[in-house]
Formats: structure tokens, C-alpha cells, sequence
């Protein structure tokens, strides 16, 4: 058995946000399960929804050692499912095997990488096949960010080959996120239309080699999008903003190019697929569709765990495979700041990883 | 050669809408080829947006023999690709073969189904492979909707098949297309969840046999159409009104019957994934989506050309075969007014054709 202590985020009926640390206990693993120490646990835009749900970021504050908030009335309706229940958080994380099964005691002191929830905590039990050990010269901190970022980046490409498309748009492509997929596409020879919202972004994106980056705030920004959906032939999109225009805008851009192409007029408008996936909500508002790009298009939304169990096994072991061998290239992760689980707590802390700012990418170290 | 005359609409760069009789020559037809005297014409809701283009029903007015009115101005972007062509309309219809090429002899004489576009017309040569020749006992007016509507319900209900849905539900749902959507559905036991809009179109469903009727305008509604996806299980629609939160009221409705099924909170959502397809603009103002439905679901256009184009010749011959065997029951059209080619440019019958009401449903014969 051992004594943790993990982070849990609880929203009450009356709309008051509560974080604290519990103490939990562990028992020891199943014979395919290890116990690891977290050393390394990012804090992705996924999990800040977790973390702290629908609440105010201006309304958080210290009650003794928890972190509390109030989420506004009007925005209780999407917390329903989740009131008064104390929820673990923390998709993924690093650390070191204190504890393994007999059918994996291969494992037992090595450092993994990890995928499953429940990642800010300082100890975590799980299956041994949710683990990927770091390769030679890798770092708690190297691997902490090995699943959710490097295969979403991989997951956007396996789509773009699947449904047969030949370039892609991508939003808040300065990400790390997007700055992964930069480094894919460039490897593997695919155009990569990147829309950032500063010059400091696009900076980034020019670094790394990227060739289209596009600046939404830039006044041609419609044409500048026009023209290099135009050279790539992009038909699909994935937007992390998800609400406001933005689908709106790169649809009407995908349309405009191939309206070109059209021999004659048809009221329909072109019948070449346009596919904008949506995979993250940078923006809580309303998607807002004009739908004055004919009838071929889709709007959907896009998550990581579907998208791999649709795909099989062999595909995710193939997909885990280039992550492990390029960590510490392609799949490398840049953290502004590493904070203690109880930091994660403190108010002032947390109104700056709430802002989720390009360049200010919070790790976990529980183990501090 | 065929001295014919035939229906054209224009818009100019200045906003002004002009619909006019214009006389056509039709050559002799090649030798897969027939020349149809059009006999009865529907006037669908798509025929409307390439007739009246976006201009204002309300500035509708006689100019001589033609049909005269003003587009407003910022909807004249959507306009800019037809801007001075003169367009032909009428994307089916039906008639008598007058003249047909060496390889299609066989149908002279013959009353034909057709499909192509430039129906509002006294006369249409296409080819032969578009024509379909009429069962023993139907009239013109029995075969001039035997293509749109039909093949556009049946490719609804290959949609489910293909996409593995259990049930779906349909907007405008009283429409001839959901009447024979209604039909279509009892017959193949499938589970169709019906949205009107009055009581009156209720009852025209009622008298099908429909089992699933929900009134939007009910105070109740919400809660009525989760109701109805819940017994059904349909995570699949067909929206006809477009603009609105229609198709977010839909996917609102069908998490809520999913995320019952959750074992534990998941911020996602659930995983199944719940398709709306947008095939009609009724309402042509914008979509909105709150996204308050987790990550999967997806909203998307769907138009019955590309959809039979994908679908393959042995599917497409297979559907036309049923419409033809079921014309007079599960695909009889019903009008409520015959006019000639010249009616339809009356300013006072335009504003009625336009209006789109259920049970208002117009058919041309241009042989009057």
C-alpha cells in the first residue's frame, strides 16, 4: 500500500468551485498494474477544464490551503453532470515505477511516461499498457507531455491521409501543440496552413521552418488565408478556438478557392468536401455558421481517445512508436514554469495558468 | 430541330432580378440522346433559390411578360458568381419523348421521369440515362417529382445504414420529402423521430401512420424530443430549416439521452457520435452551435448529387427502381395548383409559390 496525496476539483450545486489536495491510499498493483511516483505532470488546456469547470478565473481565491471560485449561474447547466462530486485530475504525466505486477516487474524502477487521469497527484496506480518507458537521456520532464500533444498532432495527420485531403489549416498554431505539427508535417512533406493571432507567434512557427503563417489579426487576413488555402489545396482544418467565426472564415476561404474552379455557375457551390474539425475551446462562445459555402462541408468535433480506439491498435503502437524515438525532437515540450501540487492551489498561480498564453506552459512536479 | 422556349433567370451587378420566357433552339438529338416535351414541372425549394436568387419577395413585380425584383444589398455576395448569366431552371420534371437517337430509340412516344436542370421549359433534350420511363398508369404530374424528393429520402435512409444509426429524426418533417420519408421509414421499420411546426401539419403525418410527432412550437418541446431519441435511440438527423439552433437543439437531445448512459462524469461528453445533416435552407440566417454536446457530433451539409455520385451506380439504380415501382403510393407527390410557364412570372402567384407553406406545393405545365 501506499500513502498519496492527489488533487481533486468540486463543484457544489450552488456553483462554488472547491480544488484541495486528499490524502489517498494506494493498494499495491495488479499482476499486469504498476504504482509510480509523478515527477512530471503537465497542465494541458483539457485538464484546466477539469481543474476548475465553468468557475470565474477572476472570482478564485485562497480557503486555507484550497483554491475556490464561483461559477457563474448562466454556465451551471454544463457542470450538472459533475456537481458535488470531487474529481481527480490530470490526463497525463512522467515519473519513476515504485511498484510493478509480477507480470511486469520488468518495469520496477524505471521512469515511464504515462496516460489515464489522475496525473496530479503524487503517487498513481494503472495499467502497465498506459505506460511508455522514456528512452536513454530523457527526463521525467521530457515524457510528460508524450501522449496527449504528440498524438493529437499524429492523430490530425493520420486523418488528413485517411479521409484523403492534401494540406491542412490549423488555428493557435503556435501552440506546443502546434508547433509538434510543424515539426510532422515539414518531416513528412505535408503544407501546413498556420493561422497565429501575433507576430511573436508567427516568430515561433518561422523558427521551426514553417511556410504559411498566417496572422487572423493581420486587416488582409481573409485573403492571406484565401491565398495559401489556395497553394496547398487544404480541405481541412483543425480549429482549437471552436467558438466565434473561425470555422466560418476558413470555410468560406476553402469554398472561394475551389468556386474558382467551377466551369458554370452552381447555386449548390462546389462539391469538393471542406472539413473543419474542432479539438479544443480556446473561445466558450458560440460556433457561428453561415453555411455560404454550398452544401459540402462539415463542421464536427474532434477528441484524441475516439479517434485512437476507431483507429486500432496496431496504428496506436505505430503512432507511441515515433513519439518514443523523436521525444526529444519532434515531440519536444517547452514548460515556462515548474510549481509544486500545492502551488497549483494558490490563486496567484492560478490566474496565470488560466490564461493559457502561448509561451506560458505550466509542469507539475509533485514530487517537490 | 426544336423551336423551344424556356424559363431563364438573371441578376445583374446591380442587385435587379429579371425572369423571362426566352425562346431556345434545340438541335436534333445524338444517339444516346431524346428531345422530352415537358408536361408538369414541380417548383421545390431548391428550384426557388436559383429562380428568385436572394432577392426580396416583397419587391416582386411585373415588367411586361417578365418577372422583375431587387436583391438587397448585402446579400448580393452570395449572388456574385451568377451575376449576369442567364440561368435556366427546374431541376425535374416529366413529359413525352418527341425525338430520340439511334441508340435510345425505344423510348419515342414514351412519358418519361426526368433529371438535369433547365425543366421550366416547353421542351429538354438530355440524355437518355437521365430519363425514367413511367409505370403502366401515371400521368406527367405523377413522374415529375420522381427524382429529388424520392432519391433524397431513400438516401436518408441509406445514410443511416451505411453510418450505422438506429433512428433518425427529420425537420419540416409534414414536407412532401418527410411524408415519403414517413412511408419509407414504416415500411423498412425504421424508428423516425418527426419535428413540425403547427398541429395541422401533425395531423397530415398522423394520418400516415407517423409515431413519432413532436411540435416545436410546444411548450414542452425540449423535453418531448429527448423523450422520443431516448425510445428510439436516434443519434442521426436530417434538417431542412438550416439556420438557428435547430440542429444544436437536436444534438442537445441526443447527449442528454447519452450522457444518462455514463457510467462515470466525463467532461467530454459521451462517445457516441451524433451526426446532424443540414439539407434545406428554410431559415437562411446563420447556424449557431454552443458545443455544449461534448466532442462528438458533427454538422454538415448534404446534398443528394455528390451523395449518389459516392454512393455508385448499382445503389443509385437500386433506388430508382423502388421510386418507380412506388410511384403512385410511397412517392406520390401531392400539388395544390397546376399553372402554365407564363403564371409563374405573376408577380401575385410568385409571392405565393415563394411563401414554401406545407400543402402549398406548385407544379408548371408548360404544354398549357
Amino acid at each position: 500500500m501506499t500513502e498519496a496525496r492527489e488533487l481533486r476539483s468540486t463543484i457544489g450545486a450552488d456553483g462554488t468551485l472547491r480544488v484541495a489536495i486528499e490524502p489517498v491510499t494506494l493498494d499495491a498493483p495488479g499482476p499486469d498494474e504498476v504504482v509510480v511516483r509523478v515527477e512530471a505532470a503537465p497542465i494541458n488546456p483539457s485538464d484546466l477544464a477539469l481543474l476548475l469547470g465553468a468557475a470565474d478565473v477572476a472570482t478564485l481565491k485562497a480557503d486555507g490551503d484550497a483554491l475556490t471560485g464561483t461559477v457563474p449561474e448562466q454556465r451551471m447547466r454544463a457542470m450538472q453532470a459533475r456537481v458535488g462530486q470531487a474529481l481527480p485530475v490530470g490526463n497525463e504525466g512522467a515519473g519513476t515505477v515504485i511498484a510493478a505486477g509480477d507480470n511486469v516487474a520488468g518495469l520496477l524502477g524505471k521512469q515511464v511516461g504515462m496516460i489515464g487521469g489522475a496525473m496530479f497527484a503524487t503517487h498513481r496506480k494503472l495499467p502497465a499498457r498506459d505506460c511508455i518507458p522514456l528512452p536513454a537521456g530523457a527526463s521525467a520532464a521530457d515524457g510528460a507531455s508524450m501522449f496527449v500533444n504528440p498524438l493529437t498532432s499524429l492523430a490530425f495527420v493520420e486523418t488528413l491521409r485517411s479521409e484523403g485531403h492534401k494540406a491542412m489549416v490549423h488555428t493557435a498554431a503556435a501552440s506546443n501543440l502546434g508547433q509538434m505539427l510543424n515539426r510532422i508535417c515539414i518531416a513528412d512533406g505535408i503544407p501546413l496552413v498556420n493561422i497565429v493571432r501575433s507576430e511573436a507567434q508567427a516568430e515561433i512557427l518561422r523558427e521551426i521552418g514553417a511556410k504559411y503563417i498566417i496572422d487572423s489579426t493581420a486587416p488582409d487576413f481573409r485573403e492571406a488565408l484565401t491565398r495559401a488555402i489556395d497553394e496547398t489545396g487544404a480541405t481541412l482544418a483543425f480549429d482549437a478556438i471552436g467558438g466565434g467565426t473561425m470555422a466560418n472564415t476558413i470555410l468560406h476561404a476553402m469554398e472561394t478557392v475551389e468556386a474558382r474552379k467551377l466551369a458554370a455557375y452552381n447555386r449548390y457551390g462546389s462539391s469538393t468536401h471542406k472539413q473543419v474539425y474542432i479539438y479544443g475551446m480556446l473561445d466558450t462562445g458560440p460556433t457561428t455558421l453561415d453555411r455560404g459555402y454550398g452544401f459540402a462541408w462539415s463542421v464536427g468535433g474532434f477528441l484524441l481517445t475516439p479517434f485512437l480506439m476507431k483507429a486500432g491498435m496496431e496504428t496506436v503502437m505505430r503512432l507511441r512508436a515515433r513519439v518514443a524515438a523523436e521525444l526529444k525532437t519532434t515531440f519536444a515540450s517547452h514548460y515556462s514554469q515548474t510549481i509544486s501540487l500545492a502551488d497549483v492551489l494558490k490563486p496567484e498561480i492560478a490566474a496565470e495558468y488560466a490564461r493559457k498564453a502561448t509561451g506560458a506552459k505550466y509542469l507539475i512536479d509533485p514530487s517537490r
